[in-house]
């Protein structure tokens, strides 16, 4: 099933999410998409990330576990094919650990510290100094996935463009001290796409503040969460002028709907006046049923089977483990270390 | 080798060295003799802690892995008998780096900055903010050590109590969410012994400052080390009076000697004023020479056959690679993680 050809020359990309929560549109506009669309040009491997879940939720491991499953689902579903991407789960490939642990070794506190991600994170989390050590870690945790798999494509949004740089300085300092270029350097693949806003007009989409559609809302979800979104407030009457920018409504459109001369048309419309609220809003509806009811549709169908799903995360684990061992013994005998 | 009888309920302790250099008289004394004492009545493993050598060392990697065949050696020529001890190489235990990952997630990063032993070293050794990050995760690196071997006997010196507590309080916590006594809590066992002062007088011992005796010294070089050491400075004609606190030549006399009672003379005499210098380390060289000479004798046999102690380091290692597997497949079991 993930047999490589030997000659296989395609870049590698290295990508996944966090597993604690099902996906919902913000990713498959953000990344799942192009995952999809990336993954026969690309060696893809998608990591579910439980081990750096658990980072800031060791308090609840179960919710952790049953996201591993949910966030594979939601790839299946959304096309991801598992005979051109390999899908792992992180906790099941000891090389991770092991390179992370080396790692550690090779960047300072202070520099994990300046880390503006983690700077960032800490501040959105409110966690001050009693951050979790695993959280502060968590820039040579993601070197050593990216490394591992020698990736050289890591699709990342842009505010997680200096943890690929961070990747890049351990790589070096690593490649000079042995004297050859051992691990390889990636480079961030920043989607032409921004970040999607929530519903509600806030920067970002997450389930915890109910500003979000799942992958798996049904037809009457999907129109009930439109109906409610952000649109220009001082758009009162039908008559009136509105405003495009930051019109959530119109973002989506711009994401989702694939007619551009159709969503050009409703812009001049509604800056001009004489176009209502409502009309946008059924559109954006049928353009956002059409896109998630079939994944809605496979996600259920592979619900009901989760034996194959279960099936298709060991073998994508056992490749990856493979793969990420290898590269493990290649930096252990590199820094002469014992092998036993 | 290390078949351990199913109803084995010896305790069990977890011991070893970081490989930075080989060990000297103050590893004898301190932490050696006791090892050889208990390797039977105990289940003992020795680590041979080169992940943790490098957590500090990460520029010099071939000084820390010829240090793991030097350690070796002088561990089994000081009597540590490979059929009772388990002698295995830490960097070749997935299972640890694994532990101590999970372990980060329940420690905060202010938590560790207390430890006064991570707080002590890093001023001895001026790393100021720039410490690397392994060398402050290292208390959880300690607890997945301690824990994943089900250690509940761990002699350290006074100065290293305070990692016995946290990885304590890891296991509570631990313990505590999973609701079951899953993990062990180990106990420090605190030498009678304090620590053996250098040559010069000064607290430490150590290679780097040139004031200690090695465990390969020949008789010369033993002699010529007793003759240099600091005794008491105002004792200059042998009929003067003389001190015996903070003698060097009496310290190491009480530490070596197994004839009491001519140590007790020897005291009374220097006291009294009529024993000169030369005589108290003419004996104590000839006590050093005797406990040296046949650990020097086996150490330069065992040198000759590497092959063998290389044996003995791979079938010790391969049997703790199964105890602290099984333990971390607990471990993640309990908290639910997959496992593939």
């Amino acid at each position: 099933m993930h047999a490589t050809p030997p000659n296989d020359e395609r870049p590698v990309i290295l990508t996944g999410d966090r597993t604690t929560g099902p996906l919902h549109l913000g990713h498959y506009v953000g990344s799942l998409r192009n995952r999809v669309a990336l993954q026969h040009s690309h060696r893809q491997y998608l990591l579910l990330a439980d081990a750096q879940a658990l980072t800031d939720n060791a308090h609840d491991p179960a919710k952790v576990r049953s996201n591993v499953m949910e966030v594979a689902l939601d790839y299946l579903a959304a096309g991801i094919d598992p005979n051109a991407t390999t899908i792992c789960v992180q906790s099941a490939l000891p090389a991770l650990a092991e390179l992370t642990m080396l790692y550690l070794n090779f960047v300072t506190v202070a520099r994990l510290e300046r880390n503006p991600t983690i700077k960032d994170e800490i501040q959105a989390r409110s966690f001050g100094r009693d951050i979790p050590a695993g959280f502060l870690c968590y820039p040579a945790a993601q070197a050593a996935d990216i490394t591992a798999f020698r990736a050289t494509v890591v699709p990342v949004g842009e505010d997680q463009a200096p943890m690929i740089e961070q990747t890049n300085e351990i790589v070096r300092r690593i490649n000079r001290q042995v004297g050859r270029g051992l691990l390889v350097e990636a480079r961030a693949l920043i989607p032409a796409m921004g970040r999607l806003p929530g519903l509600d007009g806030r920067a970002k989409m997450s389930k915890s503040q109910g500003n979000t559609i799942s992958l798996s809302a049904t037809d009457a979800e999907i129109t009930d969460a439109v109906l409610r979104m952000y649109t220009d407030p001082d758009h009162i009457r039908t008559s009136d002028p509105g405003r495009v920018e930051g019109n959530v409504v119109f973002t989506y459109l711009d994401a989702f709907d694939s007619d551009r001369e159709a969503v050009a048309d409703f812009k001049a419309r509604y800056i001009r006046g004489g176009l209502g609220d409502m009309t946008v809003k059924r559109r954006l509806a049928t353009v956002l049923c059409e896109i998630i009811g079939p994944i809605r549709e496979r996600r259920m169908t592979l619900e009901r089977d989760r034996g194959y799903v279960l099936e298709i995360l060991r073998s994508g684990t056992s490749h990856a483990r493979d793969v990420t061992t290898a590269t493990h013994t290649e930096v252990r005998d590199a820094l002469g270390l014992f092998s036993f």
